[in-house]
């Protein structure tokens, strides 16, 4: 059962997790928690299990599942329960007193009709942490609003602060390309689950833990959504080219070169117009004061110059003079670059049909080393049975998987 | 000393956390750790201590510093030390030897200088938690590149995800605009460190923790990452409109409509059609096999009917169908929507001078309370001779401050 190379000395061997939560932000908690140590046991529906098994992206398949479900449960146990089931139900409350943390996504009210809410489990395991994830927590008027990266990207205005702000850049907000709110709601669980174990190694208390997907995205936001807070509350505006922030002043952007694109991050503009050689901004940036209410203008005529040459003329120009700027890579640019293969940041995990497949490691080293896992994601219900024996729950009178 | 409502009961209660970092990812962590209920003391330069108190954004000053600055570092404390006088450095190893966590983000191979690396510390307290911030890893040929976010967006390949693709929808990469990165990571460094602490309880030793911009940028991506690993490592298309996500089909996107934007997550093309009353889509979308190879041209049939009809119109056609779908709303919409003011998601903080200023809260909920604390941030220094008698340390024979 150790497919981990270290994991005697892994901060959370020990524990077991049961996971009853689907698609991203409660697995990749789950995920963490296994990469970090736990047994993390996914307690799943015998007719399908968790819906990311069949969500497939970019056509890729593995075994009998989604890759996509294998990148995020990669190193999980899979239990099949239906927790409508009587015997079911009581196979899985035999295992939550046995466990140390259970996480769920279902939307508020359904674990009070299941009888797995979290009073009546903390009294059947009071050393148990009881966390939920939600979309907009378990009251207010979106309580039962579908709880979904793009919506609460959308919701919380975190899409209004990316893309450029008026009519010839566009205008319209920008999702962010990647999961984030899932991401960080995901982050945020695991921290709490963390912090709620170590109270419980003082007090043997376990604990409750909720985060929502609305909250998670305001804290994703805090820095300027506070700002916001403090101010006269009208929107801040975007940049109408080159947006990357709307606090920071010129140059900070993404620009196009002649073969590209470099990012500049804060920088004096007089300084920067010097080392690129641009009489035309040296002009317009004399007065510090105007750097962040002149933007517009100030990266308009920037802009017009790096596109005059090459990326790596300008890094050469910048870099050695210690302004903070960068290619913009591809991803078939940054896993062939040096700089990528030192990190050591791939791993390679095996299915349950023996078929490698490619995907990332735990991004936390511990002690100086990498951890990794090479198990991949568990086929549905594959270890019902041993987990009833290991654990000793009820025999089930009918069989449901 | 007690400003938390509920501090007696709080997970991290009694633990004290050094926090030698800077800007955003570092304190953002120890930020998250004193939310939590630790004793979190800044260690600062005596001359102008940590450089964000000094970045002003949206003209923002509280008391002596940086709005910003009373954002990330609400709830700490300030210990001012010149890490280059040995008498300073004295007293913050004589701190060193009774903290249980601390944390930096100096560029590799600067602590090994002052003497405070996870080797002389760890041997000076075997028992700390050794946490440490770079930007790329403590090797490879980027080691001494900056770390910053908007670099990191960028060479990560991040900012190839967002945006739309092709020339008429602009095609350049684009950058998200809030930190993305730098509280990605500062997530991942608290995840560390509270696993570290939990070993701890078991095993009586302290343990080194450290995490990287760019792994933890990689783990945020890891979805597609993965799938872009297992395939012919070709970079994967955004698509030319309403671009949300390389890998969904159609409609998975932001949409014009008369009079702002909605968001619609994954739908069934042909089941949209018939409810927006669009047969030029219901012609386009009958093979569900097209909806991810045909995205651009369904995606566009799909905008130019939605931007005939207000927001609300279309809300009210799918929503009750279950639909996924939300509006796009900005700060001033969001904060004045009842769902917003449910989540009692912001808190008033007190600056030193007594001014309020409102900023979010901890995201994380514990036995069903909000984690509260009105303290705002520390002037530079001003817990220095405080800490110094609680904590014994040695005597002074110049003063720095």
């Amino acid at each position: 059962m150790n497919q981990h190379s270290t994991q005697a000395s892994l901060p959370l061997a020990g524990l077991l997790v049961l996971d009853f939560s689907q698609f991203l932000a409660g697995p990749s908690a789950a995920l963490r928690l296994a990469d970090l140590g736990a047994e993390v046991i996914k307690i799943e529906r015998p007719d399908g299990g968790d819906l990311c098994r069949s969500l497939v992206v970019a056509d890729q398949r593995v075994d009998q599942d989604s890759a996509l479900f294998h990148t995020i449960n990669r190193g999980k146990k899979s239990f099949a329960a239906d927790l409508k089931q009587p015997d079911d139900l009581a196979r899985v409350k035999a295992l939550v007193t046995q466990a140390d943390v259970m996480i769920h996504n279902f939307r508020p009210g359904v674990m009070d009709r299941i009888g797995l809410d979290a009073q009546t489990v903390m009294a059947l395991n009071p050393r148990i942490v009881y966390a939920a994830v939600t979309g907009y927590g378990e009251h207010g008027p979106w309580r039962d609003k579908p709880g979904q990266d793009l919506l609460v990207q959308s919701l919380s205005g975190l899409a209004w602060l990316t893309g450029n702000a008026g009519e010839h850049g566009g205008g319209a907000p920008v999702p962010t390309g990647v999961s984030v709110i899932d991401v960080i709601t995901g982050a945020h669980l695991v921290q709490g689950i963390l912090a709620a174990l170590l109270r419980r190694g003082v007090s043997g208390q376990g604990g409750q833990v909720d985060v929502s997907l609305l909250e998670s995205a305001m804290d994703l936001q805090f820095e300027p959504f506070t700002a916001f807070l403090n101010s006269d509350r009208t929107q801040p505006a975007r940049s109408v080219e080159n947006h990357a922030n709307v606090h920071t002043a010129a140059p900070y952007g993404i620009y196009q070169t002649r073969d590209g694109f470099i990012a500049i991050a804060m920088t004096p503009m007089d300084r920067l117009a010097e080392l690129i050689a641009s009489p035309a901004l040296a002009a317009q940036a004399g007065d510090a004061g105007t750097w962040f209410s002149n933007r517009d203008a100030l990266k308009q005529t920037l802009q017009a110059h790096l596109v005059q040459q090459d990326s790596a003329h300008w890094l050469a120009a910048l870099e050695p003079a210690g302004v903070w700027c960068a290619d913009v890579l591809t991803w078939p640019q940054l896993t062939e670059h040096p700089a990528f293969t030192a990190l050591d940041m791939t791993q390679t995990i095996h299915s349950p049909d023996g078929q490698a497949m490619q995907t990332t490691r735990c991004p936390i080293r511990l002690d100086s080393q990498r951890l990794t896992n090479s198990r991949g994601a568990p086929r549905l219900g594959a270890d019902t049975e041993t987990i009833a024996q290991t654990f000793g729950l009820p025999q089930l009178r009918t069989t449901t998987s």
